[in-house]
């Protein structure tokens, strides 16, 4: 009988093309699809609850196949982590209903993006956080985020190029943290455009340096003009840390 | 005029076969030897303050060298890094006196290990940390600490190939802490015997584990037998943290 199981994955995206297939690239979701064929001798679809982009991590990311495979479903995540790479971790493996769709299903995100703030980058965390060597105004910054909380046609905050109609997201919760060398931000929301969490954390950074002022961020929302947000903070610090159902 | 060049080194010891230069493998010591060739055209011996292993990593190794170039001392940290692999950054230069020796006048050094323990292994830090999927009695861990500080013959927690015959060392100050997955176990002390740090951590969860009884610390000391010690924690767990002087 067909099973739908769905995964909670971690994974370490620094040697991936991001999640989604592509011809002549490593994925994710392609090294995943075929872990399961090696298991059930199924060639299945793998559902994410979205992509992730080239050295993008997640802790949290879930994705759903349909099996006729009898292997137990709580027994999934070991036969999977036994023939995965040492970079992909399958968290927990369960049966839902057949109908659960892992994006279709998901209302919400958390993503988590790390900066180290150091004159010096590391060596150490290079390949999980992204080095800002500028002296940065942690203050501004945190004053900044609470900005973003709320409903708001985020626009300005999406790549340029991004063909999305409907630009309206809903930020329920935004944070950032400092220790030490480590500031971490964290957005929780309803969805996220196409690299809308770096292009908020690149705002902060640019915040915290002074070449953008905190009290302008309703301007730029408002603006929904991508130039006048900031950078695009790179691929590297960022986490999807949970989905929502 | 000649000067002898401290550097203060963090790195990612995993694509490495350790710090020691060797023929026909790539390491830390020899990398960082080229690249001050790039940057004086001077063939230098770069004394580290003792080894690490493959795949152990630093957040403050210390390295000195003796050199006739007039880059100002402070700019060689920039002048490296801009030409040294990612993997090690040089985190401070400085001159001292022309007798320093790197590892002849350290007086003490501080190592850190990082245990993940989860039932599933952790793709992120895989690289960085020592998964240990069993059930730990985190409270027996934190009363067999103590028992290593002090000053004790340490060959029971000692490579048992090792050659040097002086096997009494002082631990000065011994922590475990635990952090939801996270344990982080701290040795500060005035040297250490070969593989000492990744023996003591392998007792420690072999105690968390119930193999051995925390109560046995002091007997497994006086013993200065190897075989009555805990298994030696791999190397990725390890990170040289500080060398005192």
């Amino acid at each position: 009988m067909e099973k739908n199981i769905k995964l909670l994955i971690e994974y370490d995206g620094t040697n991936y093309h991001g999640w989604q297939k592509q011809p002549n690239e490593l994925t994710i979701q392609q090294t995943i699809e075929e872990a399961i064929y090696s298991i059930t001798k199924e060639k299945v679809i793998l559902s994410g609850s979205g992509r992730t982009d080239s050295r993008v991590h997640a802790y949290g990311q879930v994705a759903n196949f349909h099996t006729n495979s009898n292997i137990p479903d709580g027994n999934f995540k070991y036969a999977l982590n036994s023939i995965l790479p040492k970079d992909i971790s399958i968290k927990e493996s369960s049966q839902v209903e057949s109908e659960f769709h892992s994006r279709y299903d998901a209302i919400g995100k958390e993503y988590k993006y790390i900066i180290y703030n150091d004159k010096i980058r590391s060596s150490i965390i290079r390949n999980y956080s992204y080095h800002v060597a500028y002296d940065l105004d942690f203050m501004n910054m945190k004053k900044a985020i609470n900005e973003f909380v709320g409903t708001h046609d985020f626009r300005a905050f999406m790549f340029s190029k991004s063909q999305v109609q409907n630009t309206i997201r809903t930020i329920k919760e935004a944070t950032i943290e400092k220790n030490d060398k480590m500031i971490e931000v964290t957005l929780r929301g309803n969805g996220f455009l196409y690299n809308m969490v770096r292009i908020i954390t690149g705002t902060l950074v640019d915040i915290g340096r002074g070449k953008i002022d905190f009290k302008d961020i309703n301007y730029i929302i408002e603006s929904k003009k991508r130039e006048n947000a900031g950078h695009t903070a790179p691929p590297q610090g960022l986490y999807l840390n949970k989905v929502f159902y």
